[in-house]
């Protein structure tokens, strides 16, 4: 069967939204390549003829989800200038842990990442430095940009380990899930007071 | 075939181990539990005499795993009286990062834990909280008890995410693998020297 470009495109998107959703409430090893086929109402042999591998996929999907998120987050920052402490205050959230389909993808698989091969490693490197780059943009401007880059590399790397540390406690102690995102949210931003201090 | 109590409690170590390895390397969802069995040198069958399911061998696994991270750590600290900066620089290392099977167990499977059921959350929990308790006792005693409890949690949160994000990238930008190390441990000591001057 011939299958028009647009038709094309659209099994591609489909594919790409339906691996994204299952990886991240999956894992990546928790999902088959046969499931994100039916999922996208098509066959295994259509994923094939657009993805070569569960990796590539899964690569590919990765970068696609997180665009998503990002273009959300733009958005939002859009509408008003939002300060570093808006910005965490969002990432770092409720509303963030308890969404795992809308949640940020790094936090989703970030100890599933350094597994996989070198193509899920660049795609979460390229997701990093451009998450990196925003967070680098809310920052006072006094502050070197050496300085902004390093505090924005803690901020995501920190926003990762709070969101995956208080999903996996959240069945257990609600309380200290909370409480895991307050304290990063807290030392982060008590970084940045100095940073703030030190730049005036 | 009858099999000593002995023989029993070398079987069940022996499971615990190869889980706990395995693990670690490939992840939960990564691993069946006939390789497990296979790798203990067992059977299917002696595994299942052993632990109802895969999900209540992994949550005893990680529980053991931690229990020999934590017995390493204190060895270490028993040596001198380690400072809290000592901690953090043992705990958010390259040779940390670098190694999968010794590495925290906390961070080599964090984002997957969410995913799972009550048996690995409460094993986390319990993992956790002992880890937060040995920081807290490395902090300075001037500093009040539920100050240095919240200084702790984001610690060890900010430490998962430092470790596993590292790894994440390593295949892909080394440098930025060990920027991400020093970025975390950073902010962590910067929200320590403030807790410190409002102690004093």
């Amino acid at each position: 069967m011939r299958v028009s470009k647009k038709q094309a495109a659209e099994n591609r998107e489909a594919l790409l939204q339906a691996a994204n959703r299952l990886f991240r409430q999956r894992g990546i090893d928790g999902v088959g390549v046969a499931e994100i086929a039916y999922e996208a109402g098509l066959t295994h042999g259509a994923l094939y003829a657009h993805f070569p591998s569960k990796e590539a996929l899964a690569a590919e999907a990765f970068s696609h989800g997180f665009a998503g998120n990002m273009a959300n987050t733009k958005a939002w920052a859009r509408e008003q200038d939002r300060s570093f402490e808006e910005h965490l205050g969002g990432l770092i959230s409720t509303h963030m842990r308890d969404d795992w389909e809308a949640g940020c993808p790094m936090a989703a698989s970030a100890s599933e990442i350094g597994r996989q091969g070198g193509a899920l490693s660049a795609s979460f490197t390229n997701v990093f430095e451009q998450f990196v780059e925003m967070i680098e943009g809310s920052l006072e401007n006094a502050i070197p940009p050496a300085r902004k880059r390093r505090l924005a590399i803690a901020a995501v790397a920190a926003e990762i380990g709070a969101i995956a540390t208080a999903r996996a406690v959240a069945k257990t102690d609600s309380a200290l899930a909370d409480e895991v995102l307050e304290a990063v949210r807290e030392i982060i931003c008590a970084a940045y007071k100095i940073e703030k201090a030190r730049a005036e």
